[in-house]
């Protein structure tokens, strides 16, 4: 199955908190129940959180027992706010409700616009996975045979609707008969590495170890990596790219020792309605993350500990080698380079 | 009581794996012993390390039924060989067990012999805690009022015999009376940082915040960091520090960010044998430490994967501001300035 589909008039996500331990099927049947899931991270990854708000906004039209055009509109504008609410950073969010909401305004009739909220729900998942394997095949390009690619959280299936962003690219090279080896981060504090990408790359065969965050910088610094591959949850239109807290260190470092670092996302990651990366909202999640671990069976943190635990960090674009997307690789100076691929598109 | 002591014939430790669920004490009979706690990091940091090592030297030579000195010497090089090889990386252990061998071979008899062991350990130990008395208030002076300080992994009290090495630093400074906060790592894999800082910091009453690893570089470039300290396992006599996995990234993004960053360690951890960081050998750990890991109860990585578990890394003495020891702060050219700090001890 997909990582976010329509069933049945109901939701279907893959729970991401209980892999690899579990693979567990959820069923969401209403909008707060999407948020929710988004804000809980049953459902993560930039292109997912878009596809599953996407979705809840089809089920709040199915399920507003509005008849008339105003009170559905409504009812719609009620469900967009709860869903922006669920979590800040990555705007795929914010796109797929402004998506369709769009194109529910274009009917008259209430009954049509229901049916449309689910066709344009469904066309952004469906287009994800046309655009990740776009991507991956178009990224492939800037990745060498033989080459050791370091990796950041999780960017693949589970972080979209399938395919994967960088782990698509990655996944795309295999494909093409590339021989390459991951270097998965873990991916503190969640372990989206540990857990989800050392799970997907297992199933795909693909050749990988795994490290702590940690140990990166002594792989770059002792030579062992060709290329770091990262997803983003927003790109500024200056090229500045907020993806998962750690990304800045690994680009500062794989630049100081002259290795490639590009950023692997659809276009419609990026929001060229803010200048720069500093404007970009940084989520602060809850302590739990961070002091909810135990190292063998044992507690890992004192009680009553002062806990920071912000979820993402930006990476300012001098560090940015390239920006790869669906509709080609942007390259420096993104502020000219990156407007035209975003603006270019059909849809 | 010290992290590392003799007691009634017996090397007596507080086992840091434990931490912060539990305070247990444990009390080694012989030299393997010993050597297997030092592997285990049962006992860990460079100075702990190193007094421990002493204190096995002590053991070794009370337990040896030889009755000539040709003897007895011959079980103290097997005894010396043993600790070496228990962990290669902190130069503190072969430092300690070196000096106890010394001492003992100035005497003749051989029950002298086994007191100037005990006693030449007994002064490592009590030295160390002078040491980093000295280090400390040296050290001090680097550190504004209000400042806020980026601290990795544990350098505190545990890690040596007490008082601490960067932590030393820190407690010097708060009993000064300036207003400080520290940043803590948390520090993967083995969380000495998450565990063992935060349960120090929060005895001493000094504000700290615990972060995943990957948040330092958020906090650092976002003007929120004013200091960077952090120990060292070995110090080549150019200057490169081999500390903690982690250090070398920390110490690239602090340079790139303006932010001063000084390694703070007694001169025994200086190995002007080495000339450059490149010959420090790094250890590699058991995978276990980085996948023996539960998130919310379940296990975070799926069976079957590669895992590659260096303990260490190097950083280049370029992005080293200072080195603060107990005989004064090395500053760059450190192949011209530390060299003399080291041979200028009086012992």
């Amino acid at each position: 199955m997909r990582t976010v589909e329509w069933h049945d008039g109901k939701v279907r996500l893959i729970d991401q908190r209980l892999l690899p331990a579990e693979f567990r099927v959820v069923e969401l049947m209403d909008v707060e129940a999407v948020a929710r899931a988004i804000r809980e991270m049953v459902v993560r990854g930039a292109p997912a959180i878009g596809a599953a708000a996407g979705f809840g906004m089809a089920l709040a039209a199915r399920e507003s027992p509005a008849h008339s055009r105003d009170g559905l509109l409504r009812d719609l504008e009620d469900a967009a706010a709860i869903l922006r609410a669920a979590r800040p950073t990555a705007v795929n969010l914010a796109w797929a409700v402004e998506r369709v909401l769009r194109r529910v305004v274009e009917e008259q009739d209430p009954r049509r616009m229901r049916e449309v909220a689910l066709e344009e729900a469904q066309a952004i998942a469906d287009e994800d996975v046309a655009t990740n394997r776009r991507l991956g095949e178009i990224g492939a390009a800037v990745v060498p045979d033989g080459a050791t690619i370091l990796h950041h959280c999780n960017t693949g299936a589970l972080a979209t609707v399938d395919y994967g962003t960088a782990l698509g690219v990655i996944r795309a090279a295999h494909e093409q008969g590339k021989r390459i080896h991951v270097l998965v981060d873990e991916t503190r504090p969640r372990l989206q590495g540990a857990r989800l990408t050392a799970w997907e790359l297992q199933q795909l065969g693909i050749p990988f170890t795994l490290i702590v965050d940690n140990a990166a910088g002594h792989f770059m610094h002792t030579g062992q990596v060709d290329l770091v591959l990262v997803g983003a949850d927003r790109i500024a239109a200056n090229g500045d790219v907020a993806n998962k807290i750690g990304t800045y260190k690994l680009a500062v470092v794989a630049k100081e020792n002259g290795i490639p670092f590009y950023v692997c996302a659809p276009t419609s990651t990026v929001d060229l309605s803010l200048r720069a990366g500093t404007e970009i909202p940084i989520e602060e999640r809850p302590p739990e993350e961070v002091t909810a671990l135990t190292l063998m069976g044992r507690p890992a943190v004192p009680e009553g500990v002062a806990v920071a635990n912000p979820a993402f960090d930006v990476t300012p674009h001098r560090y940015v080698t390239g920006i790869i997307t669906e509709r080609g690789i942007a390259y420096p100076p993104f502020h000219l380079t990156l407007p035209p691929l975003v603006k270019g598109g059909t849809r």
